[in-house]
């Protein structure tokens, strides 16, 4: 065994551990805490699983799951950046670039440009599994808050064009889910718990 | 589409969103909080990724990240049974299979016989990939646990002994970290985290 390599790889696992201290904007079910990075990315890849069949272009599923548990690691070190901060927005890449160089040089070298190309193409979106990996990314924190009585975005006094932008990269993996999240935004104008337009 | 059949689906995602509330004996690194089990979930599945060369037989990667991500599921109902909990561990069973009779029939039926498929699979233990997930159970929280010194074994003065035969579960789906766990044992054990024996 090449004691190096797998000390490396273990030296990666621990520090992404880290993921769980990385708190989202979004709160759990039951109106319960915020929700962490790592429980966020989970969900997704559970969520990625069941719902495959709603993908719009065929997908590799394994990469898909290897993408949503991972497209959130560079923020152990960029931070969480709420999805309608536009000021944090416009920094964010920059900040995550840096993090991926730091968080990725840990694994040997071949894993770390694995790892890295599967964090850039999430990122691009410009892949099958990208576009419904992004899908998962939107369904997960709308379905939480969505059983909340939409408190997250009642709290922030979100517009329906925010989250509605949002569900654009939705519909590039799946159409189907898109709409049922249109129809999600629109109940939610109703009840006022979304500003309209 | 089948308006029923997503429903069913979304109601499973939404009901799982409680193992991020399920609290396990391990303890984050850093001397962190207790550890749930939705980021013990994601945590092995990230590492049965990384790691997967490391598998003694040829695996299923798909299959074995969403047996890690799924595991624990049951324990939303039936609870965490610590490891080394021996009247626990004598009723676990009985009260898992029940949380997964009411888990699992919340999906369609073709999914739930699928995802409970995957559940006793990994239960049964019988496979590459059951091996390797249960190895990655294992290898998780046994690498947080090295990274703090050995608490959570030095707080409820474990024996070598009950690490290790979890050990000889790692060893059927990996000897090369079953190899590397051993040494790890022997240290806490010369450092007095674990007690001899």
């Amino acid at each position: 065994m090449d004691r190096e390599r797998l000390l490396r790889q273990l030296a990666f696992a621990l520090e992404i551990d880290k993921e769980k201290n990385v708190l989202r904007q979004t709160h759990l079910s039951e109106h319960g805490r915020h929700e962490n990075d790592a429980e966020h990315a989970w969900h997704m890849t559970v969520m990625a699983y069941l719902l495959r069949e709603y993908a719009d272009e065929p997908i590799d599923i394994a990469r898909t799951m290897i993408m949503t548990a991972t497209h959130d690691l560079v923020e152990i070190y960029a931070g969480d950046t709420y999805a309608y901060d536009a000021e944090g927005q416009k920094t964010a890449r920059e900040r995550e670039v840096a993090a991926a160089d730091k968080l990725f040089s840990l694994l040997p070298d071949d894993q770390a440009a694995e790892m890295r190309g599967i964090w850039e193409e999430f990122e691009a979106n410009e892949t099958p599994e990208a576009h419904f990996a992004r899908a998962m990314d939107n369904v997960q924190p709308m379905m939480l808050n969505d059983s909340n009585d939409g408190a997250d975005w009642k709290r922030r006094g979100v517009s329906r064009s925010g989250p509605a932008s949002r569900n654009a990269l939705t519909r590039m993996g799946s159409s189907e889910l898109a709409d049922y999240v249109d129809e999600i935004l629109d109940k939610h104008v109703e009840r006022g718990n979304l500003r309209p337009a």
